[in-house]
């Protein structure tokens, strides 16, 4: 944890540019392009017997969702794939991203191909790159006053990991969205020109709101009783505060975080439909930090508020400079 | 070698938008912008005793040899990092891509950081985006009737990975090229308009000029007398046909082989000074194939002609979509 962050300092040192927005927002800004990169490697943020069409299904959403956080349309994007067997994994893995890519409208335009040694584990990468809205909210422009508002839901693939790691022949919604993520790119083009900051939540809830907060310079005060729970994030978990903090901690969700001014009502912004939205808290006056509640009562900040570094286990998300 | 063709096959079936141009190229065209995405494997594309700070200047001068390969001017870089053990590896890569991005103008915009199973063997990656020039010459654009020029020398690389492989100590010119190679961007520049075809030949000039060949439907002939070799390439492994061929197949070279209408003398482009070059060949109608010779007789065509694929020992450099 503290070595990637040191590692990231140690990157800030030298990324000095505009476009880089001091390495804090999950996607560089070029001109009019949004640009981001995620990768994914197998044992860390799949399983190795994830079914690959859904590896290439979730590194197309992941790469989507950093997009979605920006407002931008996607346009185009570059492969990075490595090859470590017979190839008949990258022939099933490829399915899924030609079907990602084919729901989302976004081009393969190019990459690389590598081989791998013998029984190394996949490492597989995507630059996306997307077209700029009017406003390409950053993370650091949040303000004292704003409320932070939750589109989409928080812990459903965090619980269909559980599920996976108690189970490997798992299945269900959960499991599902786990390994399917949807990018909520209609919503996040909806928002962004009147967000003052946004993210996506996609190392945990709690953690991206710390991380909105730091960059913001307020205090991010949060109802956790106020965050949109899923009719199968219950019947799995329920909704006790226990259940609500492993939600707000779990990652790998790709809900958007928005800082909006209190004018501001996103259902009155022609969001899609069936968008899932809770105001859950606030932006404070004060030096960064997080504060939590339920039901109006004080809850203490829990040690593990997220996925900082993902370096042993199948678990959903990476850090990004 | 095989299974990697299937793949490539296999995301063509969907790249089908124009900017991917048939992921024929080491690069896609994105309104003015020229995008690349290179990556590379320890035990792979570099050996684990290799300097770091070497392969980081490393994965950044092959991401700007196919932005040189294009005429296109460098503009910003995402880095794909893995961390793989304590991070004092991959501080010292840092040094190197930090260094390499200073000496060629490259900001630094994003990227992601994200960590590996213990004892993986890292995979790196960038992606460099780069301002095309007036034009951004393909692959597939060369005519019978141009003749074909070798900017940079062959062999180099391949001469020091030699050395390395035979004593992991082993220091001096080919050693150095082989770990810091010089991606040829001014050149790259002042040709590009005047070039039908061009490419890097990274996978080995006879392997990059069979492709050109392919792409444009026309023979290339060679001849392998004209390749320019370096003094010090001379010195180590003499200048004999076999020599030549192991310089025209070694690969791991950042030179670039255009095609250019025989009014174009490339000597008078405004190339730097000191830019090697050479007459080496020529297209010719007819099937897509290599013809090679040496003072004016025929040579067989190696069965080798360059990496198609580095599937399990250190070696140069990987297909790209």
């Amino acid at each position: 944890m503290i070595r990637e962050r040191a590692i990231i300092a140690r990157l800030r040192r030298f990324a000095t540019d505009p476009a880089a927005r001091g390495l804090l927002d999950d996607a560089a800004v070029l001109g009019d392009l949004v640009i981001t990169h995620d990768s994914i490697a197998e044992g860390v943020h799949f399983f190795p017997f994830d079914p690959p069409q859904s590896v290439g299904w979730k590194l197309v959403a992941v790469n989507l969702s950093d997009l979605a956080a920006k407002g931008a349309t996607p346009a185009a994007a570059l492969l990075s794939l490595t090859i470590a067997g017979d190839g008949s994994w990258e022939e099933a893995f490829i399915g899924g991203i030609e079907a990602a890519c084919a729901h989302y409208g976004l081009p393969l335009v190019g990459g690389d191909t590598i081989g791998l040694p013998a029984g190394a584990p996949r490492v597989l990468g995507m630059t996306a790159i997307g077209k700029a809205g009017p406003r390409v909210p950053p993370r650091d422009g949040g303000k004292a006053g704003d409320r932070l508002w939750l589109i989409g839901s928080a812990g459903d693939s965090a619980a269909g990991l559980a599920q996976l790691h108690a189970d490997s022949n798992a299945r269900g919604p959960l499991v599902e969205i786990y390994r399917r993520p949807v990018p909520l790119l209609a919503a996040g083009q909806a928002i962004a020109p009147h967000a003052t900051a946004m993210l996506d939540i996609s190392d945990g809830l709690l953690i991206d709101a710390l991380r909105l907060a730091e960059a913001s310079g307020c205090i991010a005060a949060i109802d956790l009783g106020a965050i949109g729970l899923s009719g199968d994030f219950i019947e799995a978990r329920g909704e006790s505060l226990e259940a609500r903090l492993f939600a707000a901690t779990g990652g790998d969700d790709y809900a958007l975080l928005a800082a909006l001014p209190p004018r501001i009502d996103p259902s009155t912004l022609n969001l899609p439909e069936a968008t899932t939205m809770a105001c859950i808290g606030s932006l404070q006056p004060g030096p960064a930090a997080l504060k939590l509640s339920v039901r109006g009562e004080a809850v203490a900040t829990p040690e593990t508020l997220g996925h900082e570094h993902h370096g042993q286990s199948a678990a959903p998300v990476a850090d990004r400079p």
